[in-house]
């Protein structure tokens, strides 16, 4: 993983996109049985930085692992995690191309993900949305949560939750996708729909409204609200630790939006919400028209 | 120094050229009276980073910090070492474009730092010494090593010994001289010109050739080594966490290479050895041609 070199040399597109994402055991994640394993937590680290380039519908080029080491994790606990940030960055078309590995008290994983956009398709923010625009989320949300909030619980989760929380998916194609076909603003929806759509909403000076009956939603997510005696809709809003991307476009826009997302192989955008003139924000309406509070999502392990 | 969006834009040159340096308390430093102030330790995470770019002879663009935050760590704090690190930024040209903030255990922080090459002056890389070619070293070596070994004597070292620990200059303007000047190769010599100089050897697949009373040693170094009792040429050669650059350049653009350094405002380039065919690696030769090994540096507080 670390370069030869002082430092890795690499072909240039004209935009760079660079995000940086630090993950710290006993904070972010506990390397244990039942919680993940090495391999989860490499693919994770480097999943965190790559939805970053995502939602700015950015190429993602290299990637650069710093890693803080305790003394007892063990030479194959680096080499699983390795191999686990380089399985998903190789499926993914990504260079690990440096790092850093020291000692540290604590697992640390710092990655730096570097996306490419060329100046025809400009980097999509957050800050672009538009009264009037339509509101979308890719794939089903709720997986993350589900898993956390019945591991709480003490109950089991069962393997497409657990994956959904170890394994999460960066919508690199989708958000590439979604980004030449004109949206105007994406953000992952990392610390949950609602807080993201939030800060989506309060950057770009517009309210988004999202009704709560129109979120899709993960079977399992749906099972394990009904388990846990929770509304399924408002799980699914709250769940953190998704890669999903929350994106805006204008209405018009909305077939060519959700067409590009499948052929760029998935997942489906699903139309939830409408922007609207008004206080920077969002806010999430039960079918009869209510405002809902959403909890905002904390790293909690 | 969060970026407002999900990741940072900038435009880009032909070739990124990137390096990350993680570096923990406890470890490489200790956020206490006496070793290092939170503006200190900003100031060196940034400088190591950076120094890396300097050594490629690239043009230093951005840095991205991420900062892992015990609770005991003040906001004060934080904001001195920010500060720490945005002053040297500025004096660098350099743009602190984003970062991450989390809780950690101990003190960490994460810096990528991203040059930039055009197309015309390649980054100089440390394979690329040739036989013939005689090696110099940027300013005047032993600060660091002279500090520490003091401290670890339990002496004073004197502010200007100290300043060299704590406030190490990355050679930004140097390095990219240099290699506009032609250097064949070059390494900043972070772990000791005797190692960094062994690994400039075997990258290029030659055997360099120093001679020890030909080391440029910082006067306050010089008084260090005398009172510990110290060979000084060794302990320059030995002396870490300096960020003076090693370089390689064929015998005919001595001049050249030394005078643009000097027209970049310096530091001075020293000659201090040659280039030899041989298994790859590096020499101290004493003033009577013997050779003398030297220790390798290991980071410790």
């Amino acid at each position: 993983m670390p370069s030869g070199d002082d430092a890795a040399v690499v072909a240039a597109d004209a935009l760079a996109v660079t995000s940086v994402d630090m993950m710290v055991e006993g904070v972010h994640f506990e390397l244990a049985p039942g919680w993940a394993s090495p391999a989860d937590v490499g693919h994770r680290a480097l999943a965190a930085a790559l939805s970053d380039i995502a939602a700015m519908g950015s190429r993602a080029g290299e990637a650069y692992i710093a890693l803080g080491l305790p003394a007892r994790v063990t030479d194959d606990e680096v080499l699983e995690l390795v191999d686990g940030a380089g399985e998903l960055a190789r499926r993914c078309g990504v260079t690990i191309a440096g790092g850093d590995i020291v000692a540290a008290p604590a697992l640390t994983v710092c990655v730096t993900a570097v996306g490419w956009s060329s100046r025809e398709v400009s980097p999509v923010t957050r800050a672009g949305a538009r009264a009037g625009d339509i509101v979308g989320v890719t794939g089903r949300l709720g997986g993350p949560a589900g898993a956390l909030e019945l591991l709480a619980a003490g109950r089991e989760p069962g393997p497409e939750l657990l994956a959904r929380l170890r394994r999460p998916e960066p919508r690199l194609a989708a958000g590439a996708a979604v980004a030449a076909a004109g949206a105007h603003a994406m953000i992952d929806v990392s610390d949950g729909l609602a807080a993201d759509a939030s800060l989506l909403g309060r950057a770009s000076g517009v309210r988004l409204r999202i009704e709560l009956e129109r979120l899709p939603l993960l079977p399992a997510a749906a099972d394990a609200a009904a388990a846990l005696g929770r509304d399924g809709a408002l799980l699914a809003a709250e769940s953190g630790e998704e890669f999903e991307l929350c994106i805006c476009a204008a209405a018009a826009d909305a077939d060519a939006v959700a067409g590009a997302a499948a052929d760029a192989g998935g997942p489906e955008v699903t139309w939830i919400g409408e922007v609207r003139a008004g206080d920077g924000g969002a806010d999430l309406a039960a079918r009869d028209g209510t405002l809902v509070a959403a909890r905002g999502y904390e790293h909690r392990v």
